[in-house]
């Protein structure tokens, strides 16, 4: 099994003069598929429907740009922000905090630091209380750049599988079983890319329980905080009491205001930690774009109605997709997302050699479903060991491109069968 | 001596649960002098002149935020540009290198990455050529932040003092003196920070010899390459032949285009250092902002008088600070700058003690001078160890605040000469 897409598709990588550590890392398949898609593109013209990397198919709120196009008038958007964010941001980050995630409080100009997007957040976070041969635990599968910046680190990511039985619940003993002395920290989503999982107020209890009996510090990514369905209620468990002064809670603006380009976000932590993530910050990035740090003022302070009108999108979205997949039930099964915007499906298709079931190479099925049937897909096995076997499709995108890539899988799906379902 | 304005003013750390390769860390005092002097005047009410961070004063040119302005209409603004940038832009990346810096054959798709400023290109650079343990040279004093990039990979940083006497030359002879089997990299910056000094040919010639010779990668940071004076010529080493396939040329257009606050940058190597390279970019930030992208674009586009222009600008600003500083010759002297827009003055005054010549304390010194005279300039001793006794002084900033800052810095200077200057 590949851990690369790129590599998948034939590509050779030098190993003279590179680290060891970065031989070891890959792109994320997420990314991997868009770049190989637009080479493709390039090369034969095919028109390609991207269920792919997680964008919302929606412009950015107006009022959004419109503050931008106003920002561009001062003069101190060509400049550096001070190092930790501008701190008008920080301070309504913090105020939001408070209001959305209860989190008792939260004193901006110590807590909170403004990141170039969740990601570098979360290397910021990693780093800091990660040395090289540390652990940090991961419940899989999970979102693939957790696994590349903690080897990145020189570090080990130790994965424990999900229960996928029980629709991706946290496996609390499976978790507990992983945990040694060298175990620093465990990291998460939630609501959860890729299995669309919400944590349960049981599950971020026993979580807590876990980090504090073994002194762990617990790293949650919240990019998708805004999205749940069902009624399902987001519990960030900075709220948890007993985990004062050991989260350090990953936040974005990418999803909730279509922002993904815009590359802001933040992180809250205890002030003796951000104190340390601010020189990691520092020596990645200086400061988080100033444009963008500006939009996201003017996101937090204005009508949060564009976020209500993503959210039944996005619910709409998601009984499409998951309408188009019972339609494929043949080859398909899943787990209906209480929260995110992905689906990770199995793929359920007979073995070439004596029918049974078997697990599907997920990055031969997905780079053939991208060359034939011109859909990106992401290979299962990029989330983790349990991730095997299976694609995660985003339904982020435009209700009419769900449709018509659902069309493409479907033929697809029924010329492979008549191959015999072979790779 | 400590390496930190903020641990210098004192502040303590929290250790529990931190790395301890993170402890090891700063924010580059550059920064540190701004976050401090930020509460200073939060609290005080002082209006202080900077003459720290370096950042033009003027605004990014006119073209640049209108083609900003208009790519807010295109929804593709809002998302994710490829992770490796923009294509339009890596090629016109491509062409500049070609064009201005005498590189042949760029291959825009293969050997040009986008970054999030180039403080993000040179950590893909370093994470990407060094373990943990491995030795990178870098001739100081020089730009803060590569110390501790190298140490947040948990290698080690080996400095090889310039020489100060020849105007901050490079010794090649007390580079090699450093190299060891550990040494995979030197890394510096041309035209240099914080001296002002620009490389010549004979000094990149000699540093590729010791390159080739030694294996070493050579990362050369190109932030100031279109700001040289005196006629003098900016050189890039990715130009010389014997350097293929071991350079890591990282770029910027913060400066250039007085666009500090966007982040974004570029690196240039062979495709099989790139195909590396954004493995870590991916890990640490997914793709460099979108608008800002555009933004380079449009710079690169665009008519290059806005440059000329700036050069003009800071030329006249060099000439007065050198000034300004003749008429200050009893407590400074320094080099006058080939290149960039830093002074790195030496304080020059008598011992407490014997009344002979010492070297100044200069994180004490500039924490005075901030909350005294309320002017920012970095402590030298950030920079390396040559640049103690040392003060770096930024010259891009509004010639009526280089007057301003200098009428409060002679009279402190006259102060503490009635104090004997005790510190």
């Amino acid at each position: 099994m590949s851990k690369s897409a790129i590599a998948a598709s034939g590509h050779t990588y030098r190993t003279q003069n590179i680290s060891k550590r970065v031989q070891q890392i890959v792109i994320s398949p997420i990314k991997e598929m868009s770049i190989l898609a637009d080479d493709f593109a390039e090369k034969s013209g095919a028109n390609i429907i991207s269920f792919g990397q997680g964008i919302p198919y929606v412009d950015t709120p107006k009022h959004i740009k419109k503050a931008c196009v106003e920002a561009f008038k001062q003069i101190d958007t060509a400049k550096y922000t001070l190092e930790p964010g501008i701190t008008e941001l920080r301070q309504l980050i913090a105020k939001f905090l408070q209001k959305n995630k209860k989190i008792a409080n939260v004193i901006a100009k110590k807590e909170v630091m403004v990141s170039a997007g969740c990601q570098e957040a979360l290397c910021c976070a990693l780093a800091t209380v990660v040395d090289a041969g540390d652990e940090v635990l991961i419940p899989e599968p999970s979102f693939a750049s957790y696994t590349e910046q903690i080897l990145q680190l020189g570090a080990t990511p130790v994965q424990a599988p999900l229960n996928e039985k029980a629709g991706w619940k946290i496996d609390i003993q499976a978790c507990e079983k992983k945990i040694t002395k060298k175990t620093k920290a465990i990291i998460f989503c939630n609501p959860m890319n890729p299995t669309g999982a919400v944590l349960s107020k049981k599950e971020i209890d026993d979580l807590a329980a876990l980090a504090v009996k073994h002194n762990l510090i617990v790293i949650t990514d919240e990019t998708y905080d805004f999205l749940t369905y069902d009624n399902v209620k987001h519990i960030s468990p900075a709220s948890i009491k007993a985990l004062k002064g050991r989260v350090i809670l990953c936040g974005s603006f990418s999803k909730k205001y279509a922002m993904t380009g815009y590359r802001v976000g933040y992180a809250y932590a205890d002030s003796g930690i951000i104190d340390h993530m601010l020189k990691v910050h520092d020596a990645m990035m200086i400061c988080a774009p100033a444009i963008s740090q500006k939009a996201a003022i003017a996101a937090l302070k204005g009508s949060q109605d564009c976020v209500k009108k993503l959210v039944t999108i996005l619910t709409k979205n998601r009984n499409l997709m998951c309408a188009e997949l019972d339609s494929l039930s043949e080859y398909l099964s899943y787990y209906k997302p209480k929260g995110a915007y992905y689906i990770l499906v199995k793929v359920k298709v007979p073995s070439e050699a004596d029918g049974r079931a078997r697990v599907v190479d997920s990055f031969k099925l997905t780079l053939r479903i991208l060359y034939e049937a011109h859909v990106i897909v992401i290979p299962g096995a990029a989330f983790g060991p349990s991730g095997e076997g299976h694609i995660r499709l985003s339904f982020a995108g435009d209700p009419k491109k769900i449709k018509e890539g659902f069309k493409r899988l479907r033929s697809w799906f029924n010329k492979w069968k008549k191959e015999g379902f072979t790779l």
